[in-house]
């Protein structure tokens, strides 16, 4: 920073470039953590496996939930008619079972009971306050620092393709009907992040408020990032919560 | 909970009961962390004892925002006047300079800069999703449930006892004015914590809103733990976030 005249501080950047610092966040994204590493080596076993479908659906139902907090807070017809395809997408509608339910799918290709992913025994608290703490974003925000908030859809069909890519070899258990989730996102997260970008790019202007659009998409960087440390206490260093806990705890 | 039968459990605990009950949460308070325990038992150095002090302060300067939301939440003008001193206690008042202001003395005593403790820089992601939850869970319940969530204070004297006992002796490089905020929290959490208990057992009174009741207190629990959960994958394993990112990270 120390090298930065105040002079190029105060200019905003062009939209080439601050769309190109936007796309930098990517060295941030959590396709690099260990958690996902692992993955993509084939070096996580099926409980790690199951462990990590299981709190993950906590983020896939609170994605609709996000997105209409984000449509409650907008008053621009135009802008709803697009965004409430995001929760038509994730919700399911006449012909399209949905996201949540693809989701579904792939935790029971995995071996995971239906019933055991939607009771949400699984989730982690540090998961449920990540994923949480997108949600409240959400619904406090003018509604274009949420857009930019999602725009960490940058970067998913590279994860996505990941997955498609790497678990068929690393986890032939895992039946081939559990990955059409990661191929509906991978042209649905395109779309979406077009019209994201768009916003984004007309909305934030000067460049403090460029600098701000690249906090808000860290905050959300760190969302991710966030969901997969409490799973690597849980199932990779073996200390889920109360691990330790001095008595058996039982339900009163 | 095979052999409970079905009377049991629709019938309320007597006030005594429901007392002990929430009593029994004690087993999952966050005096059991690993992190906690290495900290009694003298075996975290500096930077470990630094970084829980830093962390710990996001927690700190949340606490009368807290208070602040379950007054907004609460028309009771007798609750608002105790409760209001909650605020003053932390905030500061003619006479007492407040909890945050000691715990920046603390934050002094263990070798960090007040400045450096201010600007969060050293907050991990994972520790503010977890306050965060619990100032957004008294933003949105009623007051006698965020009362509820607050009685983790029955567990406190203990802890800080705890660190008053062991931290002469384990830790001498700590400036013994630091300790000055647990001292005083000793007298204030048990003032605070007869009231709560009082609101909590006089509203909590079918055995459906009882157990509820022990649920949120295992909530406000989880967001203890969890914040030491973030702190262990930082401090403990050496994996903070973005630890293995492809590239050095650098402010754009």
């Amino acid at each position: 920073m120390e090298t930065i005249t105040e002079q190029s501080l105060t200019q905003p950047w062009s939209r080439e470039e601050f769309e190109a610092q936007l796309r930098a966040k990517s060295r941030r994204y959590h396709i690099h953590h260990p958690y996902h590493r692992a993955m993509y080596a084939g070096e996580l076993n099926r409980e790690q496996i199951q462990g990590w479908v299981a709190n993950r659906y906590y983020y896939q139902i609170q994605i609709p939930i996000k997105d209409a907090a984000i449509m409650a807070n907008c008053a621009d017809r135009e802008v709803r008619l697009h965004w409430v395809q995001r929760i038509l997408d994730h919700d399911g509608h006449e012909g399209d079972a949905g996201g949540i339910e693809a989701w579904l799918q792939l935790a029971e290709a995995v071996g995971l009971k239906r019933e055991e992913v939607i009771d949400q025994r699984h989730v982690l608290p540090g998961v449920r306050f990540a994923v949480d703490a997108y949600v409240n974003f959400a619904r406090r925000a003018p509604w274009q620092e949420s857009t930019c908030s999602s725009l960490t859809e940058l970067f998913a069909p590279e994860i996505h393709q990941s997955r498609l890519d790497s678990w068929p070899d690393h986890y032939p258990w895992i039946k081939d009907s559990g990955l059409s989730y990661f191929r509906k996102r991978l042209s649905e997260a395109r779309r979406d992040v077009e019209h994201g970008l768009r916003i984004t790019l007309d909305h934030f202007r000067t460049r403090e408020a460029q600098e701000r659009a690249l906090d808000i998409l860290q905050f959300k960087l760190d969302v991710l990032w966030s969901m997969l440390d409490a799973m690597t206490m849980a199932y990779l260093h073996n200390t889920p919560p109360f691990h330790s806990c001095p008595d058996p705890v039982q339900s009163p």
